[in-house]
């Protein structure tokens, strides 16, 4: 029994070149870019994702949503974006001795599962763009999620941000409801 | 960019045959099994996990942990039977119209983020053995669960049940320890 995930060509593309994305704000970009592309190309759900090198800003792996296409539940960008870049590591913890510090950016906060799953890879930094809310309005359920679970994050040496250009973030989830898009878990 | 993840040949041989496991005690006794297997055979960490169809008790998928030999924090033993599940159904929920009520059996209480992973599955019910302060015991974390993350199973329809075959379960995680097996997320 196996299981073969592949990201769509056009989103592997983003990882065919060692790119340097310096800014918060530019990596956000390129998760809400990546999100939007997914929905304008069909693809999944309205969520990108991706890891970065914190300190350089070079790119180690893209993600977007992949639960329809690949009868998947567990292929929400963030842990498609975590299972590539360990496996770019080759290191089952983004946080092992010897590797710089990595962060993981989203385009919306995560689900209770990603929420877990950020803990597990060793990122030191989630960056998210739309809120748990603005996934919410849109008719996505987020799971048990709570301010307790962040907290466990913070004390486990995980920094969080929110709301990092939410309105563009925002705006890629509307985009997906206006286009009559599948609610997978509503 | 692809991950290609599979089953050990070991572990996929309990998916070949239409194996009926009646009672809940059979039910635990295979995926405690699995754990021990995966132990002895140092193919990764003390877990196993397996969806049934809760009525027939019909075996649909057997996962076991997969974190160290596939450099992949996110393949838990729970998270991969549920998406070798629904690759059989060809559905991205177990619980779509048309099919039978699903249950996953779990060696352990789930961590956070397969506590996410089960409710996005579909699945009607969890059944677990070992429990969170075992799998502390152990040296093992679960991450952000909190009474409250098992309510909102609960308000959303999903059974659990805790502690079945608890001290065979507990003792897989015991045998792990004493062969000074990887603690991935300790």
């Amino acid at each position: 029994m196996r299981l073969l995930i592949e990201l769509p060509a056009w989103a592997a593309k983003y990882m065919d070149h060692e790119a340097v994305y310096a800014s918060e704000a530019e990596r956000m970009e390129l998760v809400i870019e990546l999100a939007r592309e997914n929905v304008l190309r069909g693809a999944g759900g309205p969520f990108g994702a991706a890891v970065f090198e914190s300190e350089t800003g070079r790119l180690v792996s893209v993600g977007v949503n992949l639960v329809v296409p690949f009868n998947n539940s567990v292929l929400h960008a963030e842990t498609v974006a975590l299972m590539l870049a360990e496996q770019r590591r080759a290191s089952y913890t983004l946080g092992a001795p010897g590797l710089p510090a990595h962060e993981l950016v989203a385009s919306c906060d995560p689900c209770a599962m990603c929420l877990g799953a950020i803990l597990w890879s060793g990122v030191r930094r989630l960056v998210c763009g739309a809120t748990r809310e603005d996934a919410a309005a849109a008719g996505f359920e987020e799971g048990p999620v709570f301010p307790a679970s962040y907290e466990y994050l913070a004390d486990r040496g995980v920094e969080v941000v929110h709301g990092v250009r939410r309105a563009e973030a925002r705006a890629v989830l509307e985009l997906y409801v206006s286009r009559g898009g599948v609610i997978y878990n509503g």
